[in-house]
């Protein structure tokens, strides 16, 4: 029996609301002894640490750089070492491809073939405005095949998503990829009985594929790569926690990951007070929110140490239209840090702090990592945030007798 | 390999001891901005908890409310998620009803059934003294059937606990019971080929019941529900850690559970200084001892703020008594934490000391759950307590060379 089973069972509807504001990639390292969150000016996240209870989460397991798929797995309650999400899966929630449960997606790229090798694995990074006319060409041409819909979406230069969509599919499929340069063309192999029809659908369309892009100068082949399907055990948030959750959040890959977990999807705005403002007037509607910001990971990512310093500035002073809302639980904290000296996702623990009448506030006044590790919460796993928010809006029934 | 292989393997039969004091439900929340155990003087807590190392910690894990039963076995080393016990057990402990290893116990309601459909699911709620007369007079009509002895347990009003004892009965039935009123009366199913005997039994002895209750006006049936034996597999203490334990509990609920641990569960009186008198005249005979304090979660549970503080003044002033027994390990904690603001059980992490001259006394100062959390042990699952008492005691080997 994990987590998962105990939400089953014990998860109550009631109508008392958790509000969870996630600021992407928000833990730090110092530049000149300061984190962005010591650096920052934030009277009001402060002021949220002195209300509430302070800790710091890992999100898989200390040392481990979480994607923001897995991160964001692990503050939802589902454990990202046991649901994995596959290539193909995070690439089309990355570039905004609606999923549904029963498709199949993978990564793609044009190649250039010369007599049957591929020479060009990414056809000479062709201009990304040719890739949206030859995906229209194909989906012109290549509508379906074997009653199964099949559509491309153009990415950035060479990449794009494949997304096949019917009944039977499978996912257990290898690479259509050589992976090297100067190696023949491979097709998907099946890697059990039931992936046999997907693979020769694969397969036939990437012959027919062949046929429609003869006449392209370097584009006239395409590798596939990650064939994958959402967790078809996955489930839903709904049916595991008795909530109706609903994610305001800007970005695909967010959108993406919470519809299929079962959240209702908000249209929000590009403006950091677009988030205040959906939340304020679908506040009566639903009982969990997940609040997305993306502004302090995508400042971290580029190393834009004084960018991060304001994006926390930026969204600290709407903090206070939380607290109005008087949700019996608010959360703030982030998926995983991104220190602008590191250009990337890291390791490094997340801030957290949990505001509820039942959790009394402990000792820490300023939302850092450093105060948030003398905070009453410890170090814990992100894993085991849900079953706190949940407790503390009182949505969970005792565990045995 | 989990705590239980290692334990197996590196647990060394020592002379030294360990006293594991239980507070239950000491955790609480603040009243006027003090818990129970900050309101409370209690200079002898405060003075152990300045000569040991503290912590907080949860018993399941984060967020969930455990029932007494899961709370202890964490606090004894087994994985509550684990091993559950079933509903039957529960209640039997609870009522002070001894199980054996092979015994199938369940719960029971005296029911009315009119034309075969149950019209009162309680008999409409009789007087426990009735109860008393019909339980007696069943076991005497029928003591036994096909070999296995049957013995009905008077609760209060329509409530009993049904024990069937002999060889090869299994618990998986489904409950005899239409959870409905209006409803047919409905047998108990097996639900393994195992099972079919006792099954037989159960439905067996539902018939021969009805006919010696046929003269009843209201309690002329009986509904059965939560059959269940003691999990099979659950290994004993002293074969677990080659240890001599002793509970000494005043309480049904927690004696039956530490007897099926293994447990030499000695008589103790009702009032507060017998635990400690018990323990005195013991010492020399065990190398364990369970001591269960009742008072802190009973006031907890009725919300009785000030009887939680003068329950813990009360006992404070038995402390020296531990301290003058010189044990090699001392532990002072909580199963659960037990809000009066909340009148139940809660989620709550448990204030933790352990007082041993190999466990170096960290800065805190007073017993309380703040100055807990800021302890050198920090958070932690219960489930590690008995490895960290049983090292501080020297009874573990090393693992690996």
């Amino acid at each position: 029996m994990n987590w998962e089973t105990l939400a089953r069972e014990l998860a109550q509807p009631t109508d008392s609301k958790i509000i969870l504001l996630v600021m992407d990639g928000l833990g730090g390292l110092p530049v000149n002894g300061q984190t962005e969150l010591e650096a920052a000016r934030k009277p009001n996240l402060d002021e949220t640490a002195r209300r509430g209870v302070c800790g710091l989460t890992d999100p898989v397991l200390m040392g481990i750089t979480p994607g923001s798929g897995p991160a964001h797995l692990s503050l939802f309650g589902y454990d990202p070492l046991h649901y994995q999400l596959g290539r193909g899966i995070l690439e089309a929630m990355g570039s905004g491809v609606e999923v549904g449960r029963e498709d199949v997606v993978a990564r793609g790229n044009f190649a250039t073939l010369h007599r049957g090798l591929v020479v060009d694995r990414r056809a000479g990074r062709i201009l990304s405005e040719e890739n949206v006319r030859l995906c229209q060409l194909l989906n012109q041409k290549l509508p379906e095949i074997n009653g199964i819909k099949i559509r491309l979406f153009p990415g950035k230069e060479h990449r794009f998503v494949l997304k096949l969509s019917g009944p039977g599919l499978s996912d257990a499929l290898t690479d259509a990829d050589p992976q090297k340069e100067g190696k023949p063309a491979v097709p998907a192999r099946a890697l059990t009985p039931e992936a046999e029809f997907t693979a020769g659908l694969v397969n036939q369309f990437l012959e027919e594929l062949k046929t429609v892009l003869a006449a392209e100068p370097k584009a006239n082949y395409a590798l596939l790569r990650g064939f994958s399907k959402f967790p078809s055990h996955l489930p839903s948030m709904p049916a595991l926690y008795q909530l109706q959750p609903a994610a305001i959040a800007n970005y695909p890959m967010y959108r993406g990951l919470t519809r299929l977990l079962g959240m209702e999807v908000l249209e929000v705005g590009p403006q950091t007070g677009d988030i205040f403002s959906v939340l304020e007037k679908n506040y009566g509607r639903y009982n969990f929110f997940y609040l997305h910001y993306k502004k302090t990971d995508s400042a971290g990512e580029d190393g834009r140490y004084e960018d991060k310093i304001k994006a926390i500035e930026e969204i600290d002073a709407f903090i206070p239209r939380l607290w109005q809302l008087k949700p019996e639980v608010l959360v703030i904290t982030s998926d995983h840090s991104t220190p602008s000296v590191l250009k990337s996702h890291s390791w490094h623990p997340n801030p957290f702090v949990l505001v509820s009448d039942r959790a009394p506030a402990d000792e820490v006044s300023r939302f850092t990592e450093k105060d948030c590790a003398r905070g009453s919460l410890g170090r814990f796993p992100a894993l085991q945030a849900m079953p706190l928010m949940l407790a503390c809006a009182l949505k969970l029934k005792k565990f045995g007798a």
